[in-house]
């Protein structure tokens, strides 16, 4: 038998019923409301090419109202992706049928299930198609009215408008009914096509469950290539059920058996019509070129900032990938993306003030397998934290780089610093996150990120540091570096980014006051170097001060934590310097300072950690004595001389002095 | 000399010169645009008793483009709050005129400086004064062109038409330029105004420099009680100084001393005018009323969710306190935070599906001396952290709660699950961090949450759950409960919220298999009752699981090892079970099992930590043996007595058997 659209439309209504009172729970009267507007889609507007769901000209669909999923999934049955049977594991263990989308089955490219992220995340599918790919699909999204109130839409229909984004077409199915009663607007679509109208969208006011209008809306959204298209289709939650139409109380409810046969019966019966969706033309996807960066060198011993580090090496990758794809939110002279932006131009995106649509552009990005790159100040990345939980489970690979992170930004205050991003960060499956202290460490961490997948973040500072490395140097994810090192080292200092610094200034003062420190630069703060940290703590008979410029929860002092409780746990003094009251205003040094890690602070705590020993007095006059270490002495009674600052000089037996101080300091890098 | 607008202006704009130029940071040129809508506030419109800053009728004015904090302080010494030489202390160390405003000075309420959320917090204030305060106050906020990229911003003018709040107006300082370049909708005031009016707003378009038509603006911005109103005020960044009017490159850049005294000169010149604010009637804050509340008792062993408990209490504690106040996220039948709507109507806002609107408003009610409670699902705050982090900038005493936390929500699947909330709580500054297990435990901690200052979240759990605690026991803040516990404990299983019942559960099948465990209840994540663990820790010899529905990151897994490394750091092995892999739906027991957090995954996670020993048999008849283990016991060999299960019964001495392990596993709470 032929379908035609009604008989369809019942089919998803019915099949809807079925796998969600088959699982006990789910949306079934949300699904009914947008059965006609799905149908007709499916038959007369979507392109799509079931047996080829890689080829690149297929049309994409979103969900973004996500507790639709027993409509999503009764599509893929009417279109043949997926049995009758797989149908009704709706919700069980292990299904890939999940209470909400997500990318496991053909058809169904990211994850929604937190409202307003489809439509942003149709944005980043729709510049690729526009500008990128220079394909012709189309981004059809699936919208819920209670959903017009997240902000991020009016973000995306800001971005759709500024990006002319013609193959991008809203559909609100505007049934009235939120969770818990009526939406703000209820059915008055006019105000819905005003605002988006107002937003510089075509917006057609059509009866939902009218196939003709439906068929006709597709048709004009369609129309003009430069501008957006929202429908706003006027439905009845629960449509076609009389127990549920309409009806409050019944959102998220599956109806028992009884009930559900009773709909089925009113719905006409089940059925099982198979629909042919329209195939695009067919194509290849096309293979990004891929060549080695000639990543930028910085001389070491210059002062550079890591964040004008993440822009050279950005643009170095530019050139020699052309999946490459980056985004900013309107501070690309602060992040330094615009280093990308002036060498490829096409391949960047101003998102403007709008960071949850600049991520959850980068997942649409990242779906049609780009790799980009999204920065912003870390204090403001924040704004995008349900985006970026949601891009894990999207399965995206995306890439976010937090300029201005802790109190070292200085006088613009705490508003603009970043101090929870690595806590945020961390508590993302399958993060990685990287904290780089010197450029040429930066460039070879933003191209291992290209390469990662997941979600990858890179923190960086906005003060100039001294370059530490060696640009021939490499840094594997999940490794650390020991920047000084001795076996007379009597504590470990583990830092990262603008804290590495400070710790090797504290190493210095340290050292002149005759005590040896190792210091750890962790730039690899998840996956973290557990087997080089633990190394470095039993070392140093486990003395240890992490120092970090973040709030004291979630970042590397937690790492550091966790790692040192492995198997065979560590008994070890852990003294963890972080920031722990709000900062203010001030000179970077003087909040620094302030919070209490800067090298003072690191040098305190590492005196106050070590066991107190008599003082030692110059050995030719008596008075209180410099210390002067030899390099690998292994007892320290041994190789120590002790004499005062007179003294040092001319009475000391230089050949038992096989490194002065200065020399320490100046050291080369370590394995 | 009698100011007139434009002096004043031209003041304002020196000013801003001035404390950026002898800061050597800031945005001159931002407060320059602006400057000419502030003086015509100040002098003809602002209501403002700058002697009594706590008049409740005082008007408030928002800088939601915080950067703009040079107007700000001008404006604040032209009114005489500060005087000059406070001005010049601008952005310097320890100095309360920071880089972007604090609520440290008078007249700044709330901390501003991440865009976007100066609008929403405004929505806050005038509810307030709408439907709460009844007062005539208005609410003025000064919007920034590149914020209105933000989508907070749209959540801010939906919400304000919804509640009719003709006490608010926006002023935008449409300037065109943002950071980096020309904002998406440049000069464009149509659009905003017709944006705006979309969203049933008043709108008016000016010319931003023309204070007759300023003052216009401002006195038909009020003719409507029940509409809010945008004034689109056309401006030039710079205007004034001929070296940055309307220049890119300008942006966060304060002139050289030099240029500055040119500026000045091009300005007509330094002048020290005072204004005087008109005041509005004279009143006293009055006082909420606070009662002890008659919190709900739950039986215990009956099931209860604690999200209901939330509901229950936060009806009790309405009946009691009059200044709490409920926002939710048009999820209260989810989070139970109906329970206070329907009992106290006037008290409860509804927030729609907009979390960042929803906290921003708590905070404007929090600058207006309510205690608000806001609550979605706990995975949807994460929407707002960039709120929930200004928030605790702004001081702001905010309580929020998240429901459905973790892969025990079952069905829904991943995006539903709140599994980093606990993270991004702690790093939070000043955070309060609860998560209980128990009915009764719920309203004794809703009732502390009212109490307490700073940012206080309560994660509460979809599921019903045993009720554990009698309804008079008390748990505060930075406390724990041991809640099984015998001096033969080997090891100490540490939970929270829904863990706690499975830690029970592999308490009771331990015992059955001779093993003693320890059970905490570690229901204060942040603080985290140091000693209370610590103590637990060490009488078991430092064998430790933590177990928690969170990823492993950042939750209670750190903070236990947080406290475990105090000044005297203990040796612990400890075992962290937490959620590792993306979960997907499932029944609630399956995903816990899926996950390692059920009592399966606790019980051999102790088992695996224990020494291992030769298996006894049964001391009659040789088979493989049960342990029954007699209740404080010394020596363990002593007191347990072997025997199979055939012989168990009839073959013991039942005098040396204290107490039976099914008297156990039902036992009282100790201390």
């Amino acid at each position: 038998m032929m379908a035609n659209t009604s008989e369809l439309a019942q089919q998803l209504r019915i099949d809807s019923l079925r796998c969600s009172t088959a699982a006990g729970s789910g949306h079934p009267t949300s699904s009914l409301s947008a059965a006609d507007l799905m149908a007709v889609l499916l038959e007369q507007a979507l392109r799509w090419d079931l047996r080829h769901p890689d080829n690149p000209n297929n049309d994409h669909l979103i969900f973004s109202k996500g507790h639709a999923s027993p409509l999503l999934y009764a599509m893929l049955k009417a279109a043949g992706v997926i049995t009758d049977a797989e149908l009704l594991s709706y919700r069980r263990f292990r299904s890939p049928l999940q209470g909400h989308p997500v990318p496991t089955l053909p058809g169904v490219e990211v994850a929604t299930g937190s409202l307003g992220q489809g439509l942003p995340i149709g944005v980043g599918m729709a510049l690729s198609g526009k500008y990128l790919e220079k394909r012709p699909y189309r981004v059809w999204v699936l919208l819920g009215d209670s959903e017009m109130s997240e902000g991020s839409i009016w973000e995306a229909l800001d971005h759709a408008r500024h990006f002319k984004l013609g193959n991008l077409v809203g559909i609100l199915d505007m049934n009235r009914l939120g969770q818990r009663g009526e939406t703000p607007l209820g059915w008055n679509g006019t105000a819905y096509a005003q605002r988006a109208r107002a937003f510089g969208w075509n917006a057609f006011e059509i009866d939902g469950h009218d196939r003709n209008a439906i068929a006709y809306a597709y048709r004009e959204a369609l129309v003009d290539p430069d501008t957006p298209t929202l429908i706003v289709a006027r439905t009845v939650k629960g449509k076609g059920v009389s127990l549920v139409e309409n009806q409050d109380g019944w959102h998220g409810k599956a109806l028992d058996e009884k009930q559900c046969a009773e709909a089925i019966a009113e719905l006409g019966g089940e059925r099982h019509l198979a629909v042919r969706v329209r195939a695009p033309d067919p194509d290849q996807p096309s293979n990004p070129t891929v060549y080695p960066a000639d990543l930028p060198a910085y001389e070491r011993g210059t002062q550079v900032a890591t964040r004008k580090a993440y822009g050279d090496a950005l643009q170095a990758l530019g050139g020699a990938r052309s999946d490459i794809v980056v985004l900013d939110g309107e501070v690309g002279n602060s992040t330094y993306a615009e280093e990308f932006a002036k060498a490829y131009p096409g391949r960047y995106f101003e998102m403007f003030i709008s960071e949850q649509q600049m991520v959850a552009a980068a997942v649409g990005l990242s779906a049609r397998q780009h790799a980009p790159f999204a920065s912003s100040f870390a204090a403001f990345l924040t704004r995008a934290y349900d985006f970026i939980r949601m891009a894990a489970a999207s399965r995206a690979n995306i890439r976010l780089c937090g300029s201005h992170a802790g109190v070292s930004i200085g006088e613009d205050g705490p508003s603009q610093m970043g101090l929870e991003d690595l806590a945020m960060m961390r508590a993302v499956r399958g993060s990685t996150v990287l904290y780089p202290c010197c450029a040429n460490q930066t460039a070879r961490l933003v191209e291992s990120m290209a390469n990662r997948r997941g979600v990858v973040y890179l923190r960086t500072t906005r003060e100039k540091t001294p370059v530490l490395y060696d640009d021939k140097e490499s840094f594997p994810i999940g490794g650390s570096k020991v920047l000084r090192l001795s076996t007379a080292d009597r504590a470990v200092i583990i830092g990262a980014g603008i804290t590495v610094h400070e710790a090797l200034k504290a190493h210095g003062r340290l050292l002149d006051q005759g005590i040896r420190t190792r210091v750890v630069d962790a730039y690899s703060i998840k996956p973290i170097d557990g087997a080089g940290i633990r190394t470095a703590v039993e070392a140093t008979g486990g003395t240890v001060v992490v120092v970090e410029d973040h709030w004291s929860e979630g970042g590397l002092g937690d790492a550091v934590l966790e790692c040192l409780n492995g198997e065979r746990p560590l008994t070890a003094r852990v003294v963890r310097l972080a920031v722990k009251t709000m900062p203010g205003s001030g000179k970077p040094a003087e909040l620094l300072h302030a919070a209490g890690i800067d090298a003072d602070a690191i040098a305190a705590a590492v005196r106050a950690l070590l066991p107190r020993k008599k003082s030692r007095n110059c050995y030719i006059c008596g008075n209180p004595a410099l210390w002067r270490i030899a390099v690998g002495g292994e007892d320290e009674s041994a190789t120590h001389e002790n004499a005062c600052e007179a003294h040092a000089s001319g009475h000391l037996r230089i050949g038992r002095l096989a490194s002065s101080p200065s020399n320490q300091r100046t050291g080369g890098v370590t394995p």
